[in-house]
């Protein structure tokens, strides 16, 4: 038995008046969708808690039985593993701008032009240095995107940023935000490393030859999101499952990679509306072959949600529908356990996260079909699962697997 | 006010294609039942936590208000309790074998040929041994089956079994599973009691005259399920309910004991798929008149579930359904609340405990009806109680009972 987790981010939503007051999920033609909630149990996931709204991070967390409560700590860890950074606990990782300062020491982009490429190879100017015996690990991600990890003792997560969030100003100083010797500690080393980075970037010939073209070079690193890695238990440990993740987004990839699943990489695997959802979901039915638990993200729901835009996001659900034909019952020989939800809730209305719970549903072969014909909000309500939290999910689709730890005898 | 607690052992169960995808309960001919479900509160009970599969020992506890993970030690002092013997808080339970063990120490019958009389002599052999001030306790069960405690100081139940679980090989040796003195010593006194008690065995005239009938002599013991007796809450003191225990099997008699309960000693009190039905509720229904809480526990449910025997679990439903005419409302002054559920789901699929929750109803005279017609585990997901954890059932049947402790003013 095999599990497919499909997670639409920020899935959930709230009544549109141009959608007949239903929600996008609702409105949206979804014949595959439906038939698992018409063959399976459905329910409503308060993915952290009731009245608690999740950011994407902590949400993720909670979905795989991780507590984030006790494991969360910051934003920066699972943004670097994400970036493919090997994030060790105790490690203090950070999310990194390359940016933009100029001879006055003011910040004239945050972003450096949204720079494209190159961001490789200066980041490879800035490896294998070490200040006070600490490691420093840059790695660039996308655009202007990077994540910085510092290994080493005496550290601490108990720094400010030194980005100042808005152009036109000089870079904040990095202040310890306690009176310990090991935030001290580490905003030495962050300043230190700021500045060597900084010569080190201003001379690359890339930014040269930028600012040549009249390019804002990335010449400066904004640092921010401190986090100290956590050790998060291991998934494969935990569960006895292989698993395996097939998502764009880098916070989703890193997640994964954090609790020991295969990150699968395809450069068709990206995390947006413009998303090549059949290539996504085929590498996600060629990876059930391999694996026995298959996380398959998909974001562009949540973007649209942001934008506060239900047309197109609806639109996306019924795209999305259509590529899960290739996991419908008659296609397996009753060894696969479909589950299908959200990380939370991005109403439109809202353009942001909500407490509202999402709807999930858990087809397996012999499971306890309940009487709900359609996945929705509102029709979830009269599932068997109930109102459920997400830290019992996994407990949940591990016994449709039947991969049961007996409590007792 | 009095309350009947009917537990039916591994009682839930999933869709079962020769019953109309019906559960066995759901398919069941079960008129009293439903109208206990038609003029009562249904809902769907976690037994010990969404996603988690109960022992039937955890279970049980859960059921009584009693947290597990709090109180549960392993089975041997719930077993021992079972037998008979007065388990005290510290002691250190075990389950235990007669087994055959021959002149090359090779054991040759983990189970003496399931040896049917004799037992209770050959313990009486091994009463009141002391080693180091160690008590040792011995009592015959069943069969072959017996328990033993070690009473005493400076004790541990971090100690390995003795039984290889496979004839045709040696003994175990006891060893300590952790460095502290206790287990170290609790070692040494296991095995040198094996030693004495494999003496004294094998003199014993009923084994001397086993051997020369050709049959394997009950000369040695298997020693496993190791657990510190806990000093469980008394039900009596907690609830203030007089309570009685109506049950065969041992482990659930030991529960009961535990707690503090009466146990009902009636020689046609079984366990098992030919227990007499009708003398047990008839007990039941006798041992209400004298006590206010009355649990009546049926195993055979779990039996033919761990058979994968569907139809055979749903008549032995109906059987049990018969019998329950003596407990509708119109048989009593408004001063009988019913509660029905299961200790877990033991679906015939799976031949094993699983996580799915048990449907549960709770009839008092004026409690609030909801819309439930049936029994069963469909059914209840349209009750008022929704879904509910077992450590939750004992609160609301106080309330039913009107024994209500209000917290705060």
């Amino acid at each position: 038995m095999k599990l497919l987790f499909i997670v639409m981010d920020g899935l959930g939503d709230r009544p549109i008046k141009e959608l007949d007051d239903k929600t996008p999920l609702e409105y949206a033609h979804t014949p595959n969708m439906d038939k698992f909630a018409s063959m399976g149990m459905n329910g409503l996931l308060h993915v952290i808690s009731p009245g608690v709204t999740p950011g994407s991070d902590t949400a993720h967390l909670a979905l795989f039985g991780v507590d984030p409560y006790k494991y969360y700590t910051g934003r920066g860890p699972f943004e670097a593993a994400g970036i493919g950074l090997e994030v060790k606990p105790g490690d203090i990782a950070f999310r990194t701008n390359f940016a933009t300062i100029n001879s006055e020491d003011i910040i004239t982009d945050r972003r450096a032009g949204r720079i494209k490429k190159g961001t490789k190879e200066l980041a490879k100017l800035l490896e294998k240095m070490e200040i006070d015996g600490v490691k420093i690990l840059l790695k660039a991600g996308t655009e202007h995107r990077a994540a910085l990890i510092l290994r080493g003792d005496g550290l601490s997560d108990k720094i400010s940023e030194n980005d100042p969030h808005v152009e036109g100003k000089g870079p904040l100083e990095f202040k310890p935000l306690d009176d310990s010797p090991e935030a001290q500690k580490t905003a030495r080393i962050l300043t230190s490393f700021v500045m060597k980075a900084k010569t080190l970037l201003s001379n690359a010939e890339l930014n040269i030859s930028r600012e040549s073209q009249g390019l804002p070079p990335a010449n400066y690193l904004l640092i921010r999101g401190a986090g100290k890695a956590p050790k998060v238990p291991n998934f494969e440990e935990e569960y006895g499952l292989e698993s395996a993740c097939v998502a764009g987004g880098g916070l989703y990839k890193g997640i994964g990679r954090m609790l020991g699943m295969k990150i699968i990489e395809d450069q068709r695997l990206t995390g947006g509306t413009t998303t090549d959802l059949s290539a996504k979901f085929d590498v996600a039915l060629e990876t059930l072959e391999k694996f026995d638990f298959v996380f398959t993200h998909v974001k562009g729901t949540d973007n649209f949600s942001h934008d506060g835009n239900p047309v197109e996001k609806m639109k996306f659900i019924e795209k999305i529908d259509e590529e899960l034909y290739r996991f419908l019952p008659e296609n397996f020989k009753n060894d696969l356990v479909v589950m299908i939800t959200g990380d939370h809730s991005t109403p439109c209305s809202f353009k942001d996260h909500s407490a509202d719970p999402v709807p999930v549903v858990i087809y397996s072969p012999d499971c306890r079909v309940d009487k709900v014909e359609k996945f929705g909000e509102s029709y979830a309500t009269d599932g068997n699962l109930g109102h459920l939290l997400g830290k019992h999910l996994m407990g949940i689709v591990l016994n449709e697997l039947r991969l049961v730890h007996k409590f007792g005898a």
